[in-house]
């Protein structure tokens, strides 16, 4: 018997309408805030990630070479292939909103909220310089999670890349992409490595005051008053105001950094409250990403959320839909009455119902423990009475039965 | 530039939001027939395409082998993962009716209506074994036409394995394999070709017999009347009959076979009307392949639709969605408003509505010409006038303006 892929997921039809319920409100949610949606290769030259991500990406890619010898990869991350669509279109009129919410793959070691194969889904807008375009993506960030029931569950955590580099410059670290990548990390390893690998690229004094700053978490006005760079601090604060016109917060903390290099201005992680799980999702400002592609230099701004962990979050916190299957109606068919049933099963499917129908020819009482077993809110027997143009209607939920002409069996339920 | 690989589809807003809706018209007409949506891995082990189509798929697939030696390949067709899944639960009560509409990969000279990269709709019911189960697939798959406009605009083509099976050996040709293979072939090698290729496995007066039965087009009694078999007669009439309950049609052609040898009953085709493209659909009845896989012997019938042609098709015929973003309201700001102008959108978001929001600092007057641009149906200009609770709302077609309170903003238009 041959298994499925490790790290890869088969999604049975109760798990997958639970799914299908967070899905539609995400892409629901972002349509509200008037992005559009868009749909990109899953196979792309691998070239394209070298370009934005380097070696690195690459290591955790599946890729391989075609049958036409080329080097190909699917999609680990959206982002190039959204920055091609963007350079390679002259003609937009920008900004544009773009959201996605496709498939990707990673080769890395599956592990609880990392998988192999997820979607992502992935919102960006293009051509807007100013921080109101990042306030925008925030606000659309919290108020997914909001609607799908994770209001007060989850914590934005903000940064500012162009901050955080003054900040090193005036500690005298030079080699700030090291220092970025250092900083990532800091979650992930014990302090005194931190401490020392920091103490490599920086003087003591520096690290003592640099690992004082990354602890700086909370009212951003608060976090703010205690540094000394005043170049951001006003739009830092201008973000802040324009995130709280949307009804939200975030609180600000310089240890997020992202590890993708190519950010440029504010970025930003959820986390789950109790900050048990992976990020939730995860972006920020990259600037000059589609020059990278041959496109007109073109200001950008968005974001990422896997499935994975918010799955696990929603379960955790108990807004994850129920996971079961349902129809409206289940179509029984006493024996010699098929014909008349399906007429009757097409009848209620063209007024929107979503309708079972028997199949195979068991007894009635197979049927009614097939129709429990698929959630039919109500079965409709067909027999006899069809001649009076009557049918039985069972109401699966109180057991209730009763004869009902066919031209009134729309009004039960609403679709 | 890194351009997108051929064979590829780079899918902008507008063209998204045309599939989009027919995507969902599909999915929809699937959940009234009651099936449920499933999802599967996009990426397998090839070993699983072997078992069921042989190394002749193989050589189509983008496979290779992974980071950790596997032999891996992304999906050419969902069957084998659909089969797999049934096979490794056995507690699942039948009959289950699941769809799905997954990206696929084949590597194949791109050509019209044939891609590289292409989604396809898969519809199948396990665990019936009458002919009411063929009735119903076939049911789904003409009104998923029918529901998109294609009334009148393709010939649903029907076939038997076994009636030809029948025929074939009662006309002296053994090997009814390469008999399959040489009619599947028939629509694309010349007369002559497939006369004299036929009679490489046949009498000379067998294939004069079998090239008149393959020309026998048309409603099914009247085929069936100019043929001996009877054994299947009954089953083909009753299949017509509980398909005309559903108010559908369908012709039997007995040249058709679908190319896979794993069909063991009813094969269908939907062609257009036309006669001018590859096929729109195609399915049939498998019921030996869930044992491939290691399940219990289960019954199937199903089919699968890309969306390569069906685009085709539905341009051609005039009824594909227009291609246009749009939303419901854009909300322009006054220089000073923007916060108040992020409550006013943040209401309206609330509401259902679609609604975009100047993001950059434009005058009024490139505002509303970006507004046009992304066939806002309203402008909401945010100004002085939040003072007293009013803004000013732009009718974009009409170019009617007024202002009103924004208690009755919502009022104007249905989400």
């Amino acid at each position: 018997m041959i298994q499925r892929l490790r790290g890869f997921r088969d999604m049975y039809p109760e798990a997958m309408r639970a799914r299908r319920i967070v899905f539609n409100k995400i892409c629901e949610i972002a349509l509200e805030f008037g992005f559009h949606e868009i749909d990109t290769p899953s196979v792309e030259h691998l070239d394209l990630f070298r370009v934005k991500s380097g070696e690195e990406i690459i290591k955790q890619t599946f890729s391989f070479v075609d049958k036409g010898g080329r080097e190909i990869t699917l999609i680990p991350e959206l982002t190039p292939s959204v920055a091609r669509m963007i350079a390679s279109r002259k003609d937009l009129v920008k900004p544009v909103k773009w959201f996605s919410f496709p498939k990707m793959w990673r080769y890395e070691e599956p592990q609880s909220g990392r998988l192999r194969e997820f979607y992502q889904f992935n919102a960006d807008i293009f051509g807007v310089e100013n921080i109101s375009a990042d306030a925008e993506v925030l606000a659309l960030a919290m108020e997914i999670l909001d609607s799908l029931g994770l209001k007060n569950k989850y914590v934005m955590r903000v940064s500012d890349r162009v901050l955080m580099e003054n900040i090193l410059k005036s500690l005298g670290i030079k080699r700030v992409e090291n220092a970025f990548y250092l900083i990532d990390r800091k979650d992930k390893i014990p302090e005194d490595e931190f401490y020392e690998s920091l103490k490599k690229i920086s003087s003591e004094d520096s690290a003592q005051q640099l690992v004082e700053i990354l602890s700086l978490k909370g009212e951003p006005d608060k976090v703010l008053s205690k540094l000394k760079d005043t170049e951001r601090k006003n739009t830092l604060l201008e973000l802040r105001d324009l995130v709280k016109a949307y009804s939200k917060e975030f609180i600000l903390d310089l240890s997020v950094v992202r590890g993708l290099a190519y950010y440029t201005g504010i970025v930003f992680e959820a986390h789950d409250a109790k900050g048990e799980l992976r990020a939730i999702l995860g972006g920020g400002r990259y600037d000059n990403v589609v020059e990278l592609f041959g496109g007109q230099h073109t200001p950008a701004v968005g974001f990422g959320m896997g499935d994975a962990v918010l799955e696990i979050l929603m379960k955790r916190e108990g807004v994850w839909p129920e996971e079961k299957i349902e129809v409206d109606f289940f179509v029984a068919i006493i024996p010699g009455y098929r014909k008349e049933a399906i007429k009757i099963a097409t009848l209620l499917r063209k007024k929107g119902f979503h309708v079972d129908i028997e199949l195979r020819e068991r007894s009635i009482s197979k049927q009614l423990k097939y129709a429990n077993r698929i959630n039919a809110k109500y079965t409709v027997i067909v027999g006899d009475e069809i001649k009076k143009n009557r049918v039985t209607v069972k109401n699966m939920e109180t057991g209730e039965q009763r004869l009902v002409n066919i031209d009134d069996i729309d009004a039960i339920i609403q679709p």
